[in-house]
């Protein structure tokens, strides 16, 4: 009888075959936005397929034909006919790596310091990928019956998924399913576990703002040339109002407030400021002002500004007035808004607001994807629900996840299979930052979760 | 008897020697805001040293107790006891040559094309001051008589020449003079001969605007956790109302409008928006709008955003919430307004628009220095107006640049000599940009000025 206990066990008697794998897993480099690592990602789903033989599968690599060919890994693994067929979607590429003089330790040279591997990719996603693939070794080790297994683990998540679009025809044929389990998510508060509900939906693009053909010298020329890094500040600012609101019309036209039910669960795991300050280091004064951190974090779009470039960075001082100013946006979605839509409205209230004597350019605009919703009361719901209770005395909690997973909505609609997103991410593990890690705890926790969810999937 | 004529053909017949003495200066990387070209800077003002040696000045290298020692070099060459003494200042530090990407050539190998010379610092300012101390040359080889000669050249006129300030009391002794002057301004239109009235002063700091720890990500935390990129776009807009006026409390309190007789001069410089817009490529919509170009760029002061940077630039997106973002500013002031007085302003607007969750920090801030207008009609202006209508059939004109020297508004308090700014710069010489040059016809017309202002003025 497999349980908790016995992967637990499982884990610490092959602690090091795990790791030695975990690690050569993490060493490779695989930002997938990068064109210069694009053979990285290669290598490391070669290495994955070389990894899931042993276990059983049949697996194939895709390449997509149009953008950067960065390759698709699916496999599948017969199990009991009468059994849910089950898809596990996962990545292999992680975020760059950059700032890199901020990593205390090497990137992409695994790290264990007291019980934490340090590295990009450590949690987001090989790390939970992993923890899954070894769950499934584990059960299999144990002689236990599973349900067919069909994975697809892509290079593309952190940079919009392009791959899975070019092949979603042969993805709809090969990868029909009944559930679609994913560990990309984090527990609820107090780490207990957390069932998502609901994910945001995601879409990015640049923002150039031009005005003189080169940089000018802002003596000479100042208050006279107009100014790109100024105007850039104009024009972000007007984004917002004053107390944060979004001020771009029509931009939040689909957006439908959560039920009564959906408020209650997600006001249960909501931090007093006081936690979140202690956590993040500054108090959670984003958004809009008046409206509750969970609604906010949870059930209301944002518009962020994720990174602004324009003239002089070094130490000291250089009066120029920037020929340019970039500024990197992603906007976050709840369900019903159309990311086509939204794009459109930024887009228009950018070129409608743009400064005297200065050109904009909106570029590198993604296809986006919508968020979902849940419903709360489904079986599989339920089932993992069950699961979850045996690893925790608390039992499981629902989410409703303030970031994206683009990718699951569109498996979603070419596959059929529900999604079921069970994680066991922290706050602490810093993902997309520097010095990302994840607890050998939290590992072990993923493969619990996949052993025990994918029996009782066999069973039911 | 010398004149323009003789200049011309005294550069022609010393040409490959004069080249060769300057590019060599050129050469050395002497960026006087970076401590890690402090012995470059020494290099260069001991090669100057050298150069003057054999015509006849007494040198000496200063370097200054506090802040990067910088060295400062001042020298003399006794003249006509009758003549009034002249002072020459010029510095031989140039802007960093940063971004290196965008230059043609290297920045520190002076390439001769098309009979301009390509270098950092090839007009700003070593080609100006190599041309007044060719100038000097020509007129000693000439056996004309001169003044009594004294000079100051500094090595941190690009980084707030502190290194003045701190050599104040050997320099009032050492450098007391009735004329000073300056060959690091620009010609008027149509490249006309110009004496400077007036220049803006300036004072820079950065700005650092922290929220999170770390940087977040845009997901998990959109919408909740504050957004520094974001804010200081916000901050950094509150400097300006819509309609491009600074909106900074206080800040315009000392500000004077020109005279009547100083507009109408100034206004016969001004370029057509047309005009300004095929040299700068935009149109010169900077500023307050409804007020005159001339205005805005001499008579008005101006706070300048010269840098912004903040998370994620690279290429596609990374979807991060920014931990911080950096501002570098500097303001132009017009006469009467004080630095120390402007900057409080600033501070305490940025301070008080500070946005939610988030801290603002001021650092790097110079001291500042005043601007100045000078009166029209002195003898002085007078006998340069006589000099430069014998090198351009259209005489002399005036010009209030919107640039400053700071260092000019100290030397005169400390020597009590009258500023006398004549230069020779172009807007195509593109100071403080990449692919900076200089004009081999500017640099005779340096020679040519100084050689006949210096004679002109010992036999006054």
């Amino acid at each position: 009888m497999i349980d908790a206990a016995f992967v637990n066990h499982y884990f610490e008697t092959h602690r090091q075959a795990i790791l030695d794998d975990w690690f050569a897993l993490l060493r490779i480099p695989t930002v997938g936005a990068d064109p210069k690592r694009l053979g990285d990602c290669a290598r490391a789903a070669a290495w994955l397929k070389q990894f899931l033989k042993p276990l059983g599968f049949e697996a194939e690599i895709l390449t997509p034909g149009r953008g950067l060919p960065v390759p698709v890994l699916i496999a599948e693994r017969p199990g009991r006919e009468d059994a849910p067929t089950v898809l596990f979607y996962g990545h292999y590429d992680v975020q760059p790596e950059d700032p890199l003089n901020e990593w205390q330790t090497p990137p992409f040279e695994p790290t264990l310091i007291d019980g934490r591997v340090y590295a990009r990719g450590a949690q987001d996603n090989k790390g939970q990928v992993f923890g899954f693939l070894q769950g499934v070794k584990a059960l299999i080790e144990a002689g236990e019956s599973l349900p067919t297994i069909k994975l697809v683990l892509e290079g593309q998540e952190e940079s919009g998924s392009s791959a899975l679009n070019d092949l979603a025809p042969i993805l709809k044929q090969r990868l029909k399913a009944d559930v679609m389990m994913v560990s990309d998510t984090a527990c609820g508060p107090d780490n207990q576990p957390a069932i998502v509900a609901g994910l945001r939906g995601v879409q990015h693009f640049t923002v150039t703002l031009t005005g003189p053909a080169y940089d000018l010298h802002s003596g000479e020329h100042g208050g006279v040339a107009p100014n790109p890094a100024q105007g850039m500040a104009a024009l972000l600012a007007s984004l917002h109002t004053a107390e944060g609101a979004i001020a771009v019309e029509g931009f939040r036209d689909r957006v439908h407030h959560p039920s009564e039910e959906e408020m209650a669960i997600a006001r249960q795991g909501m931090l007093t400021d006081e936690q979140y300050a202690s956590i993040v280091g500054c108090p959670p004064a984003g958004g809009e002002q008046g409206l509750d951190a969970v609604v906010r974090g949870c059930f209301e779009p944002t518009i962020e500004i994720n990174g602004i470039h324009s003239g002089y960075g070094g130490p000291g001082s250089k009066t120029v007035i920037p020929a340019k100013a970039v500024a990197k946006l992603s906007t976050r979605l709840v369900p019903d808004q159309r990311p086509e839509e939204t794009f459109a409205a930024v887009r228009k209230h950018l070129e409608a607001h743009c400064p005297r004597g200065m050109t904009v350019t909106i570029s590198e605009a993604c296809a986006g994807a919508q968020g979902f919703r849940l419903p709360l009361n489904s079986p599989v719901f339920r089932l993992a629900a069950d699961v979850l209770g045996q690893m925790d005395a608390r039992g499981a909690t629902f989410r409703w996840a303030g970031a994206s997973i683009p990718v699951v909505a569109r498996l979603h609609q070419i596959t059929g299979a529900a999604p079921l997103l069970v994680g066991f991410g922290r706050e602490e593990d810093k993902i997309h930052c520097p010095n990302e890690s994840f607890g050998l705890d939290q590992f072990v926790n993923v493969m619990t979760w996949s052993a025990l969810m994918l029996k009782a999937l066999a069973e039911c």
